[in-house]
């Protein structure tokens, strides 16, 4: 049966600062990236997190960003791989402890913003973070852009990997995703978005924004969860999902 | 046979902010305090102090602090039991994962500053602190100052404990450290402070500030790694303990 | 004619953390407090807000916290009377150059959450506040607590101090506020509130908490900006002091 | 009388963090560049700094940078001009606060790191740099690299400049400092550097690595302090300067 993931990023809360609606958006998903303390998230926020997420029985991964709270991890650091490496090992264990504590697991990683932007392009950096993503634990599943460096290097260090796609934004021929900066970037249409979703997991087909018809492999999908209309588009892609008999759910956990 | 622990915080420089002499210390001590970014160090450092530790055979253990690299942990933060719980876990695990991508794990726990010294005397911020190290990894070590509340605390949750004596500093009646801005807290005399180190391994007794004998449990001593004569010290400290018979080693490792 | 000043803490969002609702506020105060990037508010934040309070002709103060975005500069945190100086001292410059190059100044000094609080109580610290604010710049006016050691170190220094009051909180005999942990601390009744502020301002007097009736100046209202009914309330305030004949505005400002 | 400024830069601890010899240092040089907060010093450290330049009749300037402690500000950030701005104004309005507080005042501004390479050699940002000095304060005299977008962009805005000349570092021909990644980056003979220094005040002209040979103008020379061979370089420097009959000072401060 035809399955695929919705996973949104949670836990963006700082102390008195708070982001997002983690609570209603965790009825509609099934994969629940938390940061980690350093583009957002901190310890208080991760425990509730966590908690919170396990009481939703939804999956826990790891959400580890650049060390820019002031930027969200937005905005691109340079910063040797090494360093990239450290910070990804870093995170992922913060988070670690704080799901055992809970009696729960964090199950996959997703790199946030910055640092999954240049993750998807750069190999050097997508080797680092796939490989502190093994060292730290070999278990965990890789949450890139569909197609691009990051999951490739993740494959090729033996991790369970996992294409994201996204529903509200176009691609270009490459798989790249279109920059925000175009026109073209966004789709508005909730329902054009759906389909163009249905499609990606039934067909791993898309068309770019070019007209042509490029493959694509969609094992997961994200979900925006701070804006206004989150939740309801979120509410609408699970109904239409279910009644095209795609399963919402992280089909690599029953292989 | 008798032996006692030798302990130093390492890992407290932060990106170009260096501090201390960690690679000429570790050829001394037996168990490493390592910074986990929050007081001090950051995700670069620790991954090389761990690589440092391990390469000198020397345990690692994890020195969460309050989240004040300004103050460097020292200052008191009022904070809930249930905040310090979870930065304790976080920081521990940020740290295991580090160790673990070196091949090697964290053994202990000693808190930092400010956090130390309320967790030795706060029944709440004991507990919070050891139930964190319960729940990140049930076979850590906790250190804590000999006798204190955060030893007995963690006692009662079934932790291996060690209790801490510091070489270069007097006693009250009751156990706890003269405060520093008393005229008698420190000893002056290194030859002094190595005779009473050794009474407290071999007698587990110590003469305090008003003459009195009190009790004292010596597992570890806590040797300065930021002075200029610690080094100096802590081989003179060596010698002696060896010319006493006294091994330096983790006496409960051996249980 | 009676006069009395409104004022909110504004400039509280940090980044991409959005706290409160300052454009709106700022048609019914006429004192602005600015954080300074210390407890909240960063560089764009307070260019914005000041930019935004100049529009609408509120008055510029600074609003300077302890070091502590995560805590929100509430936490008190042990710091020498001297630190206190400088921090005071830095957060007045950064905001007073802000304001210089919107073509505006800053009028006013707010000490913020735990500071605010401290410095109410002990002198010390009082007095480091207040010299701070002499030296950074002579013609600000100190708002602090009505009656409290702040506002008299400040008037021994020379400064225009400015009482504060609060509509929504009791008052012990001593002029102090009832704590947040006490059940009588609130006023949740607008309508008694609002009395008891218009008392405060014309007669000078207020009933504490033990029915007693003690002397309070009442030179500004603290409005606060982060509550849903914050608003409202604000408009029904402001409306009833001018249905009393009581002008809003800072009165010392006509001196 | 020719005449050479000679500036390093100072202030850069951080809480216990030590970095620099700044006592040592002011005794060499006329111009300290005081970091602000950002990308290293504290509101402790800068009071120090600037007591102590003040006794050494140094003068001060701010050194602003990007708000990135853990890099030093020497990795670059992605960010708007507005922001950068923004980030220089305040930085310049809280050293110049700390100053008046001392009775002192600031005199000049350099960029830090990483944001004085981009103001070198981007214009918008150059323009930026220079527009927050005229607004903070239209005295200030601006230091960039000799010939580059920074100075221009000053000039344009009617600022007084200084340019800035290294002397152990080499030149491209379009006057601008070869990469450190560069073999031939760095001048290891004092020696050499000193006769290159000499040669830059006296005849406005250096040979650059390709071997011809260009203009350049050398209002301050940078002397760093962090370094183990620094200040007897400074001290050799000095008498070079002198013998040569130039003198060492700020000449802008005698038009």
């Amino acid at each position: 049966m035809l399955s695929v993931d919705l996973n949104c990023d949670l836990g963006e809360s700082y102390g008195l600062f708070k982001i997002g609606n983690d609570k209603e958006v965790l009825k509609y998903i099934t994969s629940a990236n938390i940061a980690c303390g350093y583009h957002a998230g901190d310890h208080n926020v991760m425990m509730e997190t966590v908690k919170m997420a396990k009481a939703y029985e939804v999956k826990i991964g790891a959400h580890p960003g650049f060390p820019d709270l002031h930027g969200f991890g937005r905005r691109e650091m340079k910063m040797s791989a090494e360093e990239i490496y450290n910070l990804t090992v870093y995170q992922i264990g913060a988070l670690a402890a704080i799901a055992k504590s809970c009696g729960t697991k964090v199950e996959h990683v997703k790199p946030h913003g910055a640092l999954y932007n240049m993750a998807a392009k750069d190999k050097a950096i997508a080797d680092a973070v796939s490989r502190a993503v093994v060292d730290a634990d070999p278990t965990l599943v890789l949450f890139g852009l569909a197609g691009s460096r990051l999951v490739k290097a993740g494959e090729e260090k033996g991790l369970q990997v996992a294409h994201e796609v996204f529903a509200d934004r176009t691609y270009q021929t490459d798989g790249s995703l279109t920059p925000r900066s175009e026109k073209t970037a966004i789709i508005h249409d909730p329902g054009l978005a759906i389909k163009r979703v249905i499609r990606m997991v039934r067909e791993g087909r898309i068309e770019a924004v070019d007209g042509t018809d490029i493959e694509i492999k969609a094992d997961t999908i994200c979900i925006h969860g701070d804006e206004p209309r989150a939740l309801e588009f979120a509410v609408e892609l699970r109904e239409a999902l279910q009644a095209e008999g795609i399963e919402v759910g992280r089909s690599w956990d029953s292989l």
